[in-house]
């Protein structure tokens, strides 16, 4: 199987347990309706599709760690619709749709976000029907650590923060590695956790992580300048007009691009405990050349 | 120990666990000087205390259900800050001090909100402590199932949609039911998956909670029109400019009285299966006639 193979099968799973998440429930005042607009708005899945490569990388079966994975899904979606309130990144695009305000209003995209981080927690939890208790809580534990104010919440109200201001390469990459980093490891570390893996493994995983998440924002901030926008699904050029610093102001095209093949080389290097790596080898590499 | 005693002990072990809940933690952009905000500004702690006072009588100690009820008011509190952003009730006042987005801006008010939420689970978990890992599976699962949208937010969600509208009385007691209905009962169960209490007490508890929450519901439309803004500590007559349907609207003063004397009973039956229940009864009749 290639990796694009392996990664699209694992994505269906993660689709079809996504849209199942919500099924016959009631719709109360059409708040899943809402919840369900951002979480089936497609996008690429990168966190869930983690979190299964590394519970398979770990020894263990994808299923155990599905709940885990639609988890960390849930809040990536939830943190989506809160930035892009119009009290926060005020955008009105997002993978080529409306954003959630836009449709259901100010109110109903708050509480859709506020519904999807309090789902996310409860279907971690059921990831007891099938693994110990005590997997269960470490992974959900993780995933609240990694999603807190401690991680991405954090994250964020640095980036408002710092808005207009000119911040310096470390401030950036502190910034990026609560904001979007957090997460990232978070997806490995909950497939690990699932599998009942080493402390080795699990902390080989982190570090795997933090590079590729810190070079997937890097690829972010370079294809907001050079990006097509029918490809992205979102307007390029909003960290101008927002004054932001990136790595592309600070480093320019050529030094981001340097930076994501650094950081693609040490990801790689941070699975030597792994023998049967080539998924997780060629999605770095994917992702580094990505152009959506 | 009267009531009043009893329940200043435990609030004061609940206010000391919050102060003590981000203490240390790195100030990211103040995001917990906003948590902190909101989660330390007083509040009668009826849901937390409900926790601690379920685990005693299920003959627990309340210790171990102490993460439980800080979680509880975790919860109770963001839902407070998110309530009272400008595109939800847009509040200027809350316990007696400016809300949460008049002080930190809207931002930073529905990020402090994302991060209690969060942070509610992660206290809730490390219940694992004291505790065996079945209990904080079952606890904060039942946490997760009321905050969300099948319980709280969706409450929430169908105040929003109800608001300008004609509601019949089922219509406010399903949507009381959720939004506040829901964590209260939450917080009674938790003490008693706490205690490792059995189906039956649970049940009895949950029974007693949801007749003590609509009870303490019915009271708060009642203040919002007979009681003192400086003893509230936020404006009375907000449901009326909101042209809301209370239970006020739908009842009267003498109907709503005659409601809380009746649920208020129901409470105090539900307690049968137990014996040392003098505070949970008292509770119940202390709060019928609260002012404040």
């Amino acid at each position: 199987m290639t990796v694009r193979e392996q990664y699209d099968a694992d994505k269906a799973l993660v689709e079809a347990a996504l849209k199942a998440a919500f099924r016959g429930r009631q719709p109360h005042a059409d708040i899943y309706d809402a919840m369900n607009y951002s979480l089936l708005a497609g996008g690429k899945r990168l966190r869930p599709v983690l979190t299964l490569a590394c519970c398979r990388l770990c020894g263990g079966q994808v299923e155990d760690a599905l709940p885990f994975a639609c988890a960390v899904e849930m809040i990536h979606t939830y943190s989506l619709i809160h930035d892009d309130l119009p009290c926060m990144d005020d955008d009105d695009l997002r993978r080529g749709r409306p954003t959630n305000h836009k449709v259901y209003g100010e109110a109903t995209a708050v509480l859709a976000g506020d519904g999807l981080l309090t789902a996310a927690f409860e279907i971690a939890l059921t990831a007891s029907d099938r693994l110990p208790a005590e997997r269960v809580l470490a992974g959900t534990a993780c995933l609240a650590k990694a999603a807190g104010a401690a991680g991405m919440v954090g994250g964020q109200a640095l980036d408002m923060a710092g808005e207009g201001r000119a911040l310096t390469q470390p401030d950036v990459e502190e910034l990026q590695r609560l904001k979007t980093g957090a997460l990232i490891c978070a997806a490995a570390e909950m497939g690990c956790i699932a599998a009942g893996g080493s402390e080795e493994q699990r902390s080989a995983l982190r570090n795997y992580a933090s590079k590729l998440g810190l070079a997937f924002q890097i690829r972010d901030d370079m294809l907001d300048v050079t990006g097509d926008e029918s490809a992205l699904g979102k307007p390029v050029g909003s960290d101008a007009r927002e004054e932001k610093t990136t790595f592309v102001t600070l480093k320019g095209l050529d030094g981001c691009a340097q930076m994501i093949e650094k950081l693609t080389y040490d990801a790689e290097e941070a699975l030597e405990p792994f023998s049967d790596k080539q998924f997780l080898t060629g999605l770095a590499r994917e992702l580094a050349d990505r152009t959506n």
